[in-house]
């Protein structure tokens, strides 16, 4: 079996959009080990489509003759030009027919938003006949799973990234492993670390990144640097056991810029310290405007510690809200040490938190000076111990205002969970 | 003419990069006009990459008999698995020619850096015989430029996003305008609208999404619908004449739905009617955490008219700095309209501010009852005149955590920007 990717959409042709779908699917098809040595953008135009398909099928027929699995994004909404299903069903010389069930479940999710199906829906309930109904959970464009003839499935899928995702995971992983495919699978485990710039890390693991099982790979992006961990391997038991020692050498070697794996986030690593400690923390932004009480409540479960926070975002804020001196404001400025210690322990006092975590910078493009530059930025924090710190951050440098707050926001929570994970060390140290 | 992109690399068939060069080369042939039906990917694989020059070769036979023109991208590195110059010269029957020249600019690259130039760097100077040289400012791996054959044109560009765009830029475009391309180039504009579903927005101005020039393309992605006004032309002002009317007559076919165009959001376009009526805006939030006050704030110059806000996360901090009414809280819950109404009004009189606004919801995935499912999100709006309003969203049928956040808070700002919009509106009416 070979699949092929093939993406509908003049939006991809005009370069309006990302191909996110393409690699998101070939990533896919890595794990499940089924090969895929091309794929194929085309806009909505149902003789093009029809070209890209017989392309396919041909590439297969001089691959060999197992199956070949077209997976189709794209072109499957209710406007005139989504033609995926159509053509396709025009290509192999059937027939489309109408599923009730499918307008039904339209119907229902438009009623659930207060609103009343529209006539042009009804054309999303038009399948080639044969073809197997893959539900949308998240959405009204449902897909196909269908073998218009013998050696050849299609599967299509929306192109709306997150519901071509939720499908992929709940229709088509399952159908593929009931082919055969996913036995040995590609199994990884992503090490995360925060503070240390990507060739430092792989230089320190190089000698890593040449192992042939398993393979290191290390990726940067945003501030982040990752080092993927990963192994082919029939089980996840098998994969963990040649997984776990390798990471475990990974992390010692990253040290405390190590924050976590997978799908764990600087928000989560600081969520599970304070969780463990009994702790809560509350924020004071400014330049971030709300990107880092957003990080944190991004965390299902995060009410736990985090109780919320002041944006501050105008001085008179600062000043009510806050408690932060006025004439410490006019002297040193909102972005100084000293506002950024004042905005912290004003907030944790304010709202009687274990910890207040503050953010006061300059995200550009304008409001920069030659003292104080667009990417200056101050991170106070108050703690428990009624210690008040504060850091200073030069985040400027060739970056945009979207990425001086994102990275500003990510720097405060590290700070504090660097300071969470030295002192639990300590104490771990202490009790053993 | 007409293009094919062809990105050549097993890297993205893997997975392990998302393919923004056919991003970028896609826009770049819209702007030039060079009609571009397919992209292809490909892996480092000598058979695969001839059979998608032949396919593209075939595919232009049967558009028209002009100028072919294929891009490629990738494989053009010092390692055995880089093979695009090699592979086109033996699909076209040419000897590789080695470039002194090229040899010469690597050596020059390495040694400003301190380095010497590797063994394996000599391939890059085999060009097939014929091709010119596309230099590379950037990097150590030439392109060509090469017509191998009437009516065919190959452009070669390493896969490095950034070398790449510099090639594409200082060679590529030049080259196309000796061609006469560039002169007409496809103009476009976006309007965008939010509360109105693609579907029913298509029903509306389906006269429209049939017009030869300009032509008119919904979008839709999390809530916002798009419709994209494009047409080819000579000069940025004739694209404007032509595009005027039709923008004019959509926007009044989205009447409040219509917000914005191009790179306008629903927060800037809130920002702009706040600057124009001279007042202030502050949030209190619960489910979205800071995300309303992250948008307001990606805007560079929001603090002319948003001061900040109270995230608002527990329930204490409801109590405590928004002087919401305990004895409400326990009797109605924290995701009630009452609550989202004093959320509202509280923010607006602790920070002085015109407006008010709140967001309190269950974002889930957790939390959820029968009568507050997950979803659930009331949206509250204190004004000047000491009116204060609620709104009952149900948010939740098939999305996620973070979409209902990121719905909650763009659907907050548009009730206040239509707010502000019909008032507008009506302002100027009564000056007429």
């Amino acid at each position: 079996m070979s699949a092929e990717i093939i993406c509908v959409g003049t939006e991809l042709l005009l370069g309006d959009i990302l191909n996110t779908n393409a690699q998101f699917l070939a990533q896919q098809l890595a794990n499940l080990g089924i090969p895929h040595y091309y794929q194929t953008v085309v806009g909505d135009n149902p003789a093009r489509i029809k070209h890209a398909i017989q392309v396919a099928l041909e590439r297969t027929s001089t691959q060999d003759n197992s199956t070949q699995v077209l997976i189709f994004t794209g072109g499957l909404g209710p406007t005139p030009d989504d033609l995926t299903h159509e053509t396709l069903a025009d290509f192999f010389g059937v027939p489309l027919a109408e599923h009730q069930e499918i307008i039904e479940d339209i119907t229902r999710k438009y009623a659930a938003r207060g609103r009343k199906m529209s006539p042009s829906n009804r054309k999303q309930a038009l399948l080639p006949q044969g073809a197997a109904v893959l539900p949308n959970p998240g959405g009204t464009a449902p897909g196909i799973l269908w073998q218009p003839r013998s050696g050849v499935a299609i599967l299509t899928f929306p192109g709306v990234p997150s519901e071509m995702q939720q499908m992929w995971q709940e229709t088509a992983v399952p159908y593929l492993k009931t082919l055969g495919y996913g036995r040995e699978i590609i199994y990884s485990q992503t090490l995360k670390f925060w503070g240390i710039a990507e060739a430092a890390l792989a230089e320190k693991a190089a000698a890593f990144l040449n192992l042939p099982n398993p393979t290191v790979a290390p990726y940067a992006s945003q501030g982040e640097v990752k080092l993927r961990v990963s192994v082919k391997a029939t089980s996840p038991e098998t994969a963990q056991q040649i997984i776990a020692p390798v990471a475990r050498q990974l992390q010692e070697i990253g040290d405390l810029n190590y924050f976590g794996s997978d799908e764990e986030t600087l928000a989560s690593a600081v969520g599970k310290l304070l969780t463990a400690a009994g702790e809560t923390l509350s924020v004071a932004e400014s330049c971030t405007g709300g990107g880092l009480g957003q990080m944190l409540t991004d965390i299902p479960g995060s009410s736990r510690y985090f109780w919320g926070g002041v944006i501050s975002y105008d001085n008179a804020v600062k000043i009510s809200v806050l408690g932060v001196n006025p004439d410490d404001l006019s002297q040193f400025g909102a972005v100084s040490a000293i506002v950024a210690e004042q905005m912290a322990a004003g907030v944790r006092s304010r709202l009687g938190t274990t910890w207040g975590l503050s953010i006061t910078g300059i995200a550009g493009p304008d409001g920069g000076t030659a003292s104080k530059p667009v990417g200056l930025v101050y991170i106070g924090l108050a703690g428990a111990d009624g210690k008040v710190q504060s850091f200073e951050n030069h985040f400027g440098t060739g970056r945009d205002r979207a990425l001086i707050r994102h990275i500003s926001a990510c720097t405060a929570l590290d700070l504090l969970r660097r300071l969470l994970k030295a002192r639990e060390q300590r104490g771990e140290e202490g009790c053993s």
